[in-house]
């Protein structure tokens, strides 16, 4: 049993898609964030589920790990390759296979991006919905059970997959799913492998939930005197059944972040960011009654946006964020935390963070989607400089026992990786250890993505 | 290791509350549909978490069956006790234990019904959405993985529980889920234990969404000359992106059935029930835009209900078909199939099925929730008569063939239970080899409902 092994006979199926090139190597065990580098023995690029299949025959066979590689946009170094191993790169398994415009639904290969997809999809006049802001690959997407902006409105990745294929740790190929919108047949092995960041099995096909194109969509942003006035105004809304879109926090930090970034002119204020999809009528009745709740709060400077460029603009600002955070401080590094709280609890969620990252000794602007509850905060350090390391991790640690102590849970949607592994037993308790028995029934030798998600992995 | 020596502790644990009484046990292994009946060695009411575990350690110890049971309404023999064992009625374990008006949640008990949980919440402005017509209990809707009529606006039951309370075979009690919308938060136990028909574990609480109650809704029926006229509608409609509430497809004979048994008037043709849920403006669009797709499939005697009565009457009307079906061939039973297809195979499959059914010899009213492509017969037999039992299971083959052969289920909601396991293999492939392995890695001594679901068990 030896990773060499492995990767001679794999070199063998594969010829120069097999690479140990140090360059290749770095660029796969790099990652967004603070985490070290930790990079595979080597990088192959399959082109079919055949040979997914027979390569994790092979690393079964001789206990080489084996970690999936979309786009590398995880911000919880899902991909960091910490026990060696093979990292699998779907970039040349990334087509769009069929289209069912009468279904709405279309088959995509994991290496195709979301942009990609949403891109070729332009004539159909339907789209994939989930925009975690990154144009991330969509079997990463669906390893990491993603959602971002919009999954107030059509839900997370979870509610737009309707079938996988996937390769399994000894390389059997099993299809979960079909095509039909619901099923009662037994277990729900889509929802299983949705998030289980590779350890599970290899996602090689996915089906994927399109929507229609909204005949209208406009926008809106406003500004807040206080964080507690825009979060109530989100609770407000949420419990008035308003079918916001995108209803997005950013608070004056992050704003300021964004104007130096994108060159937009907000005032540096605690804001949101909305978006109605619907028909003209109902489009035009939804942002008025935003309107008017958003002005019990104290809203100041709503600004529409119904043109196109307009709103372009204004989420292309938004999914900058982070980078614009980033940017407050140059050369900086972030720690970046992803909670989710029960709607009830997150004015509380999120004032307490502000206050705790305030009384720190670091930058942390915090933004998110807080239509569903979930928020980040960018923890800015200096790389290599341990005491600010610490200090962001006690923060988000504080994030974390927060979280959970209102009813929450440690990510909304970036997944465990290796940062929130952690926080796994004070989440769930007995039944992280039953993730590790289905981990095991399903991997025995351990091979997929070790050291990520379950106990003892 | 015997039933009894279990039977014998548990009863020293719940005294009365553990029956073995004929009536009672009969009463359990009855089914509503043509399965010939099997009761369990005995009966228990359990009246906490405590004492499922307690029970479920003492079953695991002795090899004793385990079956959960809620209000019986299952179609699909999913309580019958094939062999042996005890069943759990939670009966007792009926309470809504909280609601959180904020969060739109409730947390609920197995044994509570969804018409009790919506009575209950009355006074909330808040609604429980998920309706399959039975007055089925949530434990038993979650554990089937439930959908019906309002699926196609609101999402079935995996969309509409955030957090589970699961006893395992062992004992061990675990909760899955949280509070929040939404996680990325490792394996997604609670859609696995949705659906899994108690074979992993005992649901002991649930966490629902819960939605508001439209400030406006607004019913119609309407009928066409062809089935195929009807489902072509339904598929328009879908992709016009209509956010029907409910759209449910009734064929001639079931609309004959109907008139006999809530005294309508329909005419015995096809039809469309629908029914739009949100702001007045809103209703009165859709309802319109609806009308003008349906009446350019050719629709007559369209009938609008806006008022409550009305609206009550047709849908008490719907949620008895299938005891109207029933009537119409006095003193039969019947054999229920439950197909779900892609919505642009829909009229095929119908129609398909609909020729089928004339061609034999027993009567097959069809009807569904053809919004998300979901459609039902019951073949109507007489009891005991082997040769129309041979014929109606020959039609529900065939109806499961299709399905799987136009990429849909053999199940859009009834589950597996005794009735659809002979299709697993040909619907899930080498994946229902996965349902079992991880069936056995959670209940390693098969205690938990044996002879469902899983192969071999």
């Amino acid at each position: 049993m030896s990773i060499e092994t492995a990767l001679t006979e794999i070199e063998a199926l594969l010829g120069k898609r097999l690479s140990r090139a140090e360059a290749e190597r770095e660029a796969h065990g790099r990652t967004e964030t603070w985490y070290p580098p930790a990079p595979p023995d080597a990088v192959a690029w399959p082109e079919s589920t055949e040979e997914v299949s027979r390569i994790l025959a092979i690393c079964n066979a001789h206990g080489c790990p084996v970690i999936g590689y979309g786009a590398g946009t995880s911000l919880e170094g899902h991909t960091s390759a910490v026990a060696g191993g093979l990292t699998l790169d779907f970039g040349r398994m990334n087509r769009l296979i069929t289209v069912s415009p009468g279904d709405m639904t279309a088959t995509v290969q994991p290496g195709l991006t979301r942009e990609e997809l949403n891109r070729e999809l332009r004539t159909t006049g339907l789209f994939f919905s989930v925009d975690p802001g990154a144009n991330a690959s969509l079997g990463g997407m669906a390893a990491t059970r993603a959602s971002g902006t919009t999954a107030v409105r059509y839900g997370t990745i979870r509610d737009n997959i309707l079938a996988l294929e996937v390769v399994l740790a000894d390389g059997r190929v099993i299809r979960t799913g079909t095509r039909a919108r619901k099923s009662a047949s037994g277990y729900d092995l889509t929802a299983l492998f949705l998030g289980s960041e590779g350890t599970l099995g290899i996602i090689t096909e996915l089906t994927l939930r399109l929507h229609g194109i909204p005949e209208a969509v406009s926008a809106a942003v406003c500004a807040f005197e206080t964080i507690h006035d825009a979060v109530e105004t989100v609770v407000a809304v949420s419990q008035a059944g308003i079918p916001v879109a995108r209803i997005e926090f950013l608070d004056g930090e992050t704003v300021r972040a964004v104007n130096a970034y994108s060159g937009t002119d907000l005032p540096e204020k605690p804001h949101l960011f909305v978006e109605f999809h619907g028909s003209p009528a109902g489009v035009a009745e939804d942002a008025s009654r935003f309107g008017e709740l958003a002005a019990d709060f104290g809203a100041s400077d709503i600004r529409t946006a119904t043109r196109t460029e307009e709103r372009t603009a204004l989420w292309k600002a938004r999914h900058h964020a982070y980078w614009a955070c980033l940017g407050l401080r140059p050369g900086a590094t972030a720690v970046v935390t992803d909670v989710c709280v029960p709607i009830s609890r997150l004015a509380e969620a999120v004032e307490e963070t502000r206050a705790d990252i305030a009384a720190s000794t670091i930058p942390g602007p915090i933004l998110g989607h807080v239509g569903d509850g979930n928020f980040h905060s960018a923890l800015l350090i200096e790389p290599g400089n341990e005491a600010e390391l610490a200090e962001a991790k006690r923060l988000a640690a504080r994030m974390a026992e927060r979280a959970l102590r209102l009813g929450g849970t440690v990510t909304g949607e970036h997944g465990i990786g290796l940062g929130k592994r952690q926080y796994m037993q004070a989440e769930h308790g007995a039944a992280w250890g039953v993730m590790g028995e289905i981990k095991r029934s399903l991997d025995p030798n351990g091979i997929l993505n070790p050291g990520k998600l379950v106990p003892g992995n």
